[in-house]
């Protein structure tokens, strides 16, 4: 078993960097903050004995040594970017979960013969710079490093200029590297386990996702002394979307989600009606069907929308990843390794996108899920328990030394 | 007759400080491009032989002094500040004309019994510190001083610690002076002269307006990961206010309008429900039954919408006056100078909010408006021509020559 303990240190001491302001945390990525973040994964890893290499995304891979170390690595990787708004263990605990992998395995003397190389991926979560999942993406050869770097953030800044600044740009190429398999273990971020009373998820397949973002062009006017006859309203237009977006999701139940996240107008005047509208419809289901179906019905009802009140619209994919199933496998390493430890566990679709979804496209990956508190993340008041998250980390501990090979 | 050519030279220069993007203005209060337009103006007017008073609320009061300076004096107001995305004639055209009038009275040696003032009001646009026609109506008595220093903008800042940073606070008590009249020249913002054909509107009324601004509290969480039936969606809930703000108003046709100009979503994250939505709703008409019965409306609909979603609901004004009807003797001025000069003319409402009909609460007021081309104004394509802006200059003096006895 690992220390769960140590894992819940650590937990705390990261959370300390980039702090939010209702107790979870803001650690964009690409902000100092995350400069500071990386600095502490690494000297931790550094100090039980790990080496990092570092790619041209900034993805950090800390390998502890395996007795053969021509051997394809296991891996064990997730995200220390946050949310704006995010919780502290988002991401976070999929990391630091690995790092105390090595950690108890130096402990217990113990020896595998394949190097275990724990990563960080760069920008998981696609709220300063979208899509998400971007530098695993690039590794699995899904975005070329041109488009990833060109990626600007709401204030214009281009990821690649970002990345340079904080200084974590490597050397390496990305996807420059063979894996034997990957694990990423992360919160649910959903309410299934919590309600079902299991300690572990064991996750067989992801949700696949469309992110399109919608431009509205209407003209600026006076909200006083335009006639309603005369307006082009671009912030109706998207309040018409917005409300089609949960109509088409509902039209799709069960097993289909569907919102708008990201909402601007412009020039956002009390007295103005807005000229322009900007936003992000966020679309997911397990079945390739249903995401196509959904997609294809907001293309046909939005233009239609926008007409009827002279705006003009473009509708721009921003995000995408087909429903994925992950390595049969690898899966039943995790269901055998909750087993063998006497957890409660249950097969389950992951709701959010993760790393591992754009891993298993070049190698054999698997999740593992713990519960959270009332199903609650991207928001501050994320919560887990110490013992949600020790468990999730012991069956990692399990399933990465049957993989590594003790 | 004015000098069309001095005026529309003097319009020009105001227009380059505080550029927009498109042709426009951004040169909103209290900014440093505001206190730079300040001082243009007093300089203008100082050349011109006229003093400045200046009130705590910042607006401007430029005096040229009549035969019996004892006699309570005719102003002419309106403002230099601007909207984000504002036009160069939107209240600038009023101050400067008056401006021309006494340099018109000067240049045909003239003397009136009365002295003549020239106000600038501080915050007629409400786009920074709502609500607008702030500092009028501070000095009508609407609003008091407190209450008008605390107002903050977007980014937290005061009013009062704006004013006193552009050093632009006087010491007059605002609404410590008498007024014998007061004319507000300003351009139509709608479409109706043009259409019509006529060179000058006569302002017999204005439209009431009730600002209320809608703050919606539900839950941040995943997009992805929360199933539809957990969501508490306040993007959601904006999105059908907008709708309902929009059928309200069409229910109320003709003579009522209705719109959302300001809408912001948090954590405005693309794969994040928006926990908290803020907006503002503009309601006007010139009919004080209608204008009431849409904010009943929105009162008895909004929180039955929020409710249905989960969602907590507050509704706050945020700025409010009722229909105006101006002063029956200087609307028979505005309409025989018209006559006189020999320009096509309409009596006409006006559609926004003007300086003029929070003074009209304190003093015989009334307005003169010149067309705009299309209707379009709160926009950088804002525009009027040299002739219509000396038409409406001449109308002016003409009337101000009358109402202060020359
Ligand atoms: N796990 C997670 O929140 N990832 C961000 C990408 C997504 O929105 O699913
Ligand atoms: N004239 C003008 O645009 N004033 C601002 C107040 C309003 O919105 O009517």
């Amino acid at each position: 078993r690992v220390d769960g303990e140590r894992l819940w240190d650590s937990l705390m001491q990261m959370a300390r960097i980039g702090p939010g302001i209702a107790g979870g945390n803001n650690r964009q990525t690409l902000t100092d903050a995350d400069a500071e973040g990386r600095a502490l994964f690494r000297q931790w890893a550094e100090d039980a004995g790990m080496t990092m290499g570092l790619d041209r995304m900034g993805s950090m891979f800390l390998r502890h040594e395996g007795s053969e170390p021509d051997l394809d690595p296991v891996y064990i990787g997730s995200h220390l970017d946050t949310q704006p708004t995010g919780g502290k263990y988002d991401g976070v605990l999929g990391v630091l979960a690995g790092l105390e992998v090595i950690r108890s395995i130096r402990d217990m003397g113990l020896t595998t013969r394949r190097p275990i190389v724990v990563v960080n991926w760069t920008n998981e979560e696609g709220a300063r710079f979208a899509p998400a999942m971007l530098a695993s993406g690039v590794f699995a050869g899904i975005h070329d490093e041109d488009y990833a770097n060109s990626r600007t953030d709401a204030e214009g800044r281009r990821f690649g200029d970002e990345l340079d600044r904080i200084g974590w740009r490597g050397d390496e190429t990305p996807g420059d590297r063979k894996i034997h398999a990957m694990f990423e273990y992360h919160i649910e971020q959903g309410p299934i386990l919590e309600a079902e009373g299991r300690q572990i998820g064991v996750v067989t397949h992801g949700q696949g996702l469309w992110w399109l973002q919608v431009t509205l062009t209407g003209k600026d006017a006076h909200t006083g002394s335009t006639p309603m006859s005369m307006r082009v309203n671009a912030g109706l237009g998207m309040a018409r979307i917005i409300e089609a977006v949960h109509r088409i999701a509902m039209d799709h139940q069960p097993d289909a989600v569907g919102a708008v996240g990201q909402a601007n107008v412009w020039p956002n005047s009390r007295n103005v009606i807005p000229g322009r509208a900007v936003f992000t419809i966020d679309f997911r289901s397990p079945h390739l069907d249903k995401l196509t179906s959904m997609r294809a019905r907001l293309e046909d009802e939005a233009p239609k929308i926008a007409a009827e009140l002279g705006l003009g619209i473009e509708i721009e994919p921003v995000g995408h990843f087909d429903p994925v199933a992950f390595d049969p496998g690898l899966v039943a390493k995790v269901r055998d390794a909750a087993e063998r430890l006497g957890y409660s566990h249950m097969d389950i679709v992951s709701g959010a996108g993760h790393d591992a979804c754009w891993i298993n496209r070049v190698a054999p990956t698997v999740m593992i899920m713990c519960p959270c508190v009332g199903g609650l993340s991207h928001n501050e008041a994320e919560e887990i328990s110490p013992e949600w998250a020790a468990a999730g980390a012991d069956v990692l501990l399990h399933a990465v030394l049957d993989a590594a090979e003790v």
